[in-house]
Parts: C-alpha cells; structure tokens; sequence
C-alpha cells in the first residue's frame, strides 16, 4: 500500500458532496468557492500520540476527536463550518488504521456537512493535523477580546468530564476508579473519546456573547485567555461550576474541584455576555437544548480567581494544560 | 518559555500586514475576508524530520523551504497567495529554533506578500505542518485534469537540482562529491534548502497550459499524475530535460539521467499546452525571466515513457518520491 492507495481510501470513504467545492482531493489544491459577504473562519489543531491521545487508541473515536477539536475551535467564534483538511503521519501505511480513522472522522464531518476537501499523508511518527474552515456574516464573529467589566460568566454543558474521562482510561481495570459505577466510567469516556463540538450554541450566541472561547486548554486557563485579551479580570464562583452525574458519582470534594477548574478536553463554550441580556442568552440556548450556568463575573484586574462560598480564594494546583510546561 | 510564549515570539516576528485579515494570531480562529468573485485554492504539506529534511538542519532554512513547497502547489494552480497557517510540532521548547525558523519562514512570506494568520505549537516529534490559502478568478485555476493529447509538454527551470543538493548535503565533507566544484555544490546546495516557488509563472500560464503540477516527488511521477488525472500517455525525451549548469558539473550519463527524471524537491512547473500555442507560453514566460523548455508530448495511453535519442524507451530505476514505498 502507498501513500497514493492511501489517498484513495481515504477519497473513496469521505463523500465531499457540497455545492461549493469545485475540486476536492486530488490536485496540488483544493478549489472551494467562498459564499458572498462572509467572512472566512480558520483554525488548525496537531493531535500527537502520546501528547493528545494515548498509544493503542480506538481508530474510530480518534478520527472523530480530531476533527471534533477543531471544528469546537469554529463553534467557539460562532462559525458555519464547511471544509476540513487532514494531514496523516503515520509510521506504516496501515490500511485499517486508516479506514477506521476515516470513519469516526467522517461521522461528525456528516453530522455538520463539512467536506473532506484535501491534506496528505507522510510517513512518520503518528501525529494528525486539521485544518477546519467555516463562515460566519461579516463582523459577527465571536472573539476572546470583547469581555466588559459587569458582564456575567456562563459556560455550556457540564466541566470536568473529559478529564475525568482521561483519568478512568488511565486508570485501567486495576485502579481504584474501576470500582465507580460503570454507567459513570462509561459516560465520562464517550466525553473525552467523542467531544460534540457546540456549533449551534456557537451561532446561536452571535450578537449576545461579547466574548467566547471552548473549553480545551481547562476552564480557567481558557477562561484566563479571555481574561488576558480582553484586559480584564474575572470572580468565577466553585459552587456555581456544572457538574455531570457521573463526574459527581467519580469524585468528590478538592478533587473534584479541580477536575472541573483545571482538567481540559470538556469542548463546550465558555462566554461572557452583558448582565442585561441574560434572559435572552438562557432562551436562544434553551432553544437549542443546551445547558448553560452562569458562574461568575467580569470585574476589574488582570486574573481569573476562583471563589469559594465565603468569598475566599481557592488557588487550584493546575489551572489547565499547558505544552512545554 | 511556554506554548503560549512561543506563540508571543512567533507573532512579534511575523507582521500579518494585509488589509483581508481581520483578526491574526490569537484567538480560536482566524478571521478572513476573501475577495468576491474569486477561488479559495487551499493546500497542506507536512515536514518531518529525517523523512523530508535531515536532523540537524539549519533552522532558518527550514522555515524557507516549509512554506515554499506549499506557495509551490499554489504557484502550479496559478493563484496568488494569501494567507498560511503554521503547525509546530517541537520536542521541547527552543526559542533560538523558532526564531530562526520564523525569520526564514517570513523571508519568503514578506516576499510574497503572504500573512501568518495562525496555527498551533504542541510537543512531540519534530514536525512542521503548513496550510496556504491563494485565489484565482473564478474558474481560472490550472488543474492536472485537463492535458489533451496533441499538447506538448513543458517545464520551468531546470530539473534534477533538488536531488543533486540532496546528494551533496548527505556526502558531508568526506565523499566524492566533496571533491567536485564548490560553486556546483553550492549552486544546488541553495535549491533543495531555499526552493524559489514559481508563483508568476504559473499566474502566467492560466489561460495558457491546459495541466500543471509542481515537480516535487519527480518529474516522471509527477507528469505521472497529469497523465492519470487526464486519461492520457506522455512520451519524454530524454536530451530535452533542460539541466543547469551544475548538475552538469556534479553528475554525468545514466546517473544524471536518473537524478532528472526521477528527483524530487525541484519546484518547478510541468504542463501541457497545445502544440498552437506555444508561442504564447514562451512569450509569457520570457517576460517574467522564466526559462522553459519543451520535453515531450501528450500520446494516447496510459503511461509517462522515457524515450532516448532513437526513440528506445529508458526505464530508470526510480521515477519518484514515495512515502510507504
């Protein structure tokens, strides 16, 4: 098998059926026709074995999480995606590995008509990158650098669970969280091997969230983001983080606490919006089905402090992951 | 010095001075304002260390050459470039690597007129993956799809340098060709590591060649593709690959032979134009300083045959770069 049969595996299982790719995988480029008045949203993310996921991983959900990642990266700026790049590298040109890639990968790429338009394959360490392009009206993007002080703090979903995830597939059958409830264990897996990017939340806060940005990185490392481009502070209340069942069924107490205020992989939208237009952010998200808490505030300073109830700071050991750390 | 530090050091010596980028490096995404009226052309090349550059490699070098082998898939679609997209991967965190990556990097990007609006830097094995995105005017983009048989074959340039700079950089100072002259070796030396993208040219051809590709896994592999891709055969002879001056002074006979048309890592152009129109590509390509020379003909069939001066065919031993070969 060379690289040449690889691509055509990779063609003959990814449909690019959209109107507006005028030469898909093949030539030296990709020809894609841009829709009129929109701006062009674009992002890449390079997931490593052994950085990003684990060596053995499931072929399927890995294909799914590398495109996952990025298009949360679309849905945190409020993006229509529409086209994806991939570079494989692998060490051997396995077909199976390859096919069950391309599977988990365009699952999610159906589930929100986005094409596979291009990329290559080298051979090397095991390493995937994507590329995701998307549209969004002219201006209406959103960005990290619009929070105001006075604006409220919201994330989407629950926190905590991809962490907790990584923790239960670390952890093996011999560990101690081998005991906790299948059901739990279970569910916090599907979260950090299958992440749903929350595109439809993403559109659905144009022209409501002064800023936003997708949990990756861990909440208040991301939410620290903001904070920095935006010239702010923030007062994020522990009590108030949401938390899933099964992350309460896993841990509890310190722990817990720092599952949720520093573990990463979560990919929902954490975003800042005007206190006055909170009720329209709760019902354009209800809308949608998608959970939303409110959990702090912008206020003035430069850093993100996590509160306990009585007001007092909590400084969590790891506010979220850092590369070169 | 962190992920996010690298980014800071990365953005500070890039200047992304173009009108159509809204927002650059920073936030979740990029956000772009295409021009109206014209193609997206998108293209993606990954670099790895000890499979397309050696260990070792100088730095800045290398951030030339990464983004000319993308800018050189834009220059054989005809489009003009616009933006790139730059994914490190680094085995840890080397400020003096990615300074000097960068500076060669926006050498060639500033000549170009081309901004770095994003990426991402993880940790893992030294890697480099680049996205460039370039237009053309609707419809105008040259394809490998449409070679007619009847048309001659072209190529810019001359070929077999890239092979030949890779020869003497592998030789060290201990190997034969040490003892060849040093201008050849420098000569060919500069090609493989500072490879100048055709972009003018292939501006030039739309309208003109009927099929392009840039020529960097080999030129018989190459024109291989435009024969797949158009349902044609080719017949090239071999006295018209047009060779510089130090190639001929480093190689000779069957071995020259083979490092022309079976080398990689030239970024030049191969097309087809028809016989009648000759004229207008030389004319086209003289007024740009483009050498060009004429190497064959599209035949029925299937096959790209390598003919000698008596019309025998020559079967070289390799016909190009292949990754899992």
């Amino acid at each position: 098998m060379t690289e040449f049969d690889l691509i055509e595996l990779i063609r003959a299982r990814c449909p690019s059926g959209r109107r507006d790719v005028r030469l898909g995988i093949g030539d030296d480029c990709a020809i894609l026709a841009p829709p009129a008045r929109e701006d062009l949203l674009v992002t890449t993310d390079t997931l490593v074995e052994g950085v990003h996921f684990l060596a053995g991983s499931d072929p399927v959900a890995l294909g799914w999480k590398a495109l996952a990642v990025n298009l949360s990266d679309l849905a945190a700026m409020g993006a229509m995606p529409a086209w994806t790049l991939l570079s494989l590298t692998l060490p051997r040109a396995d077909a199976a590995f390859v096919a069950g890639f391309i599977d988990g990968f365009c699952a999610l790429a159906a589930q929100h008509e986005v094409a596979l338009v291009g990329g290559d394959t080298t051979s090397g360490p095991l390493a995937i990158g994507v590329v995701v392009h998307g549209f969004a009206p002219a201006g209406t993007a959103l960005r990290r650098d619009g929070a105001k002080i006075g604006d409220r703090v919201f994330v989407t979903g629950t926190v905590g669970d991809g962490l907790a995830g990584l923790r239960c597939l670390q952890a093996g059958e011999g560990a101690t969280l081998a005991e906790a409830p299948a059901w739990a264990r279970a569910a916090v897996t599907e979260r950090i091997e299958r992440p749903r990017p929350q595109l439809a939340a993403g559109r659905a806060l144009r022209g409501l969230a002064t800023a936003c940005i997708d949990t990756s990185d861990g909440l208040l490392a991301d939410l620290g983001h903001i904070a920095r481009r935006s010239g702010v502070g923030m007062e994020i209340r522990a009590e108030a983080l949401p938390t899933s069942s099964a992350v309460a069924a896993l841990f509890e107490g310190e722990e817990r606490l720092a599952i949720q205020a520093g573990g990463g992989d979560d990919y929902q939208l954490a975003f800042t919006a005007p206190t006055l237009r909170e009720t329209e952010v709760r019902q354009a998200l209800a809308a949608l089905d998608c959970p939303v808490s409110c959990i702090g505030s912008v206020v003035e300073g430069e850093s993100v402090r996590l509160l306990a109830g009585d007001g007092s700071e909590i400084v969590p050991e790891h506010r979220g992951w850092e590369h070169f750390a």
